[in-house]
């Protein structure tokens, strides 16, 4: 079964690791990101998510990373598969979202 | 300042429902979609969450939704605006995962 | 059926102008976009790109714009739909590529 | 100086051939998918797109490709890098716009 416990690396590397998956999918995490956009020096920042516990162990998942060095958002959907030397790899996609000063600065607010 | 808490419409019809935002920013909630691509009818699904906590009341948010109905999983990220007539309005931006088979599929698993 | 030919206009108040539409599908305009980015004031600009030529007038297309004052680009992908007063309207997602300096800040570069 | 002209293939699978670019930066050329969500078998479709041209050989592009087998368009926006084995890299994002039968339904049309 995919469990997201312990820690992951993707392949800008940036790390996260995941504390225990609760009875309904969800958890608790922090994530250091090894990119930024923003000015101030990057922090390891808090992340909160839930998961499907689909018994195929191919589970999609979610998660909002809230950056505690800017006023910015993330958040990543993604999936579970277990690789071919039986590792479990995920897949995910993210958007940024960075603050804006006014609603017609919105379009471009989001990477 | 900006507050997720309370009942929230978008221009689909889908209605949600943040409850408490607490100290660290994070909130739970309810979300009724009106649209689906599932096969299974419709439930309301819980959804997870954490906003900036800004005192100008434009903060940036993400949260989770953990469809009850489908195996797929719903990330949203945005930010709190203050509208012509004083309320607020909500500006996000929304993936989709659908969960599928095997890693060769993943390409089409995002909308 | 749908004619991509003419002059559009969306939300932002950015409009863009189609040409001849021809045999193949393929079209040449010029956008002229009221939201940069950009540091240099902003030029009408190419657009080139192609339609599907269903005979429903439901049409789906894309364009590319080669913006003239920044070194970004950007791709649009929509269909047209008859709207409910009968005349037509273009429902698109975008993408906007600006240039980075380098393969790892890549991550950021598209909006 | 960065050339779009010839073959290329991605992480997927799949090719392209890009024709002559012109001295404006349009190019045409054809696109093998390697992967498809249609019904129909898969058929090599035209592609349309436009490239900066700028001195640093890092440019920006777009390009539009209008399936043949299906009813759908796709749109690429992507940068050129120069690699560290000095051959030219491609680093693109795509979104693929399907047809669907109505406006309620576009919310789920781009993926």
């Amino acid at each position: 079964q995919c469990d997201l416990t312990g820690w992951w690396e993707n392949e800008l590397g940036s790390k996260m690791h995941v504390d225990a998956v609760d009875s309904q999918g969800n958890f608790t995490g922090e994530y250091h990101t090894a990119v930024s956009s923003a000015q101030k020096p990057i922090e390891p920042s808090p992340l909160l998510g839930s998961q499907h516990l689909d018994e195929d162990g191919q589970c999609t998942f979610g998660f909002t990373v809230n950056w505690k060095f800017s006023d910015s958002t993330a958040v990543f959907a993604g999936q579970c598969f277990a690789g071919d030397s039986g590792e479990e790899v995920l897949q995910s996609i993210w958007l940024l979202r960075e603050k804006v000063d006014s609603l017609p600065n919105d379009w471009k607010a989001t990477r």
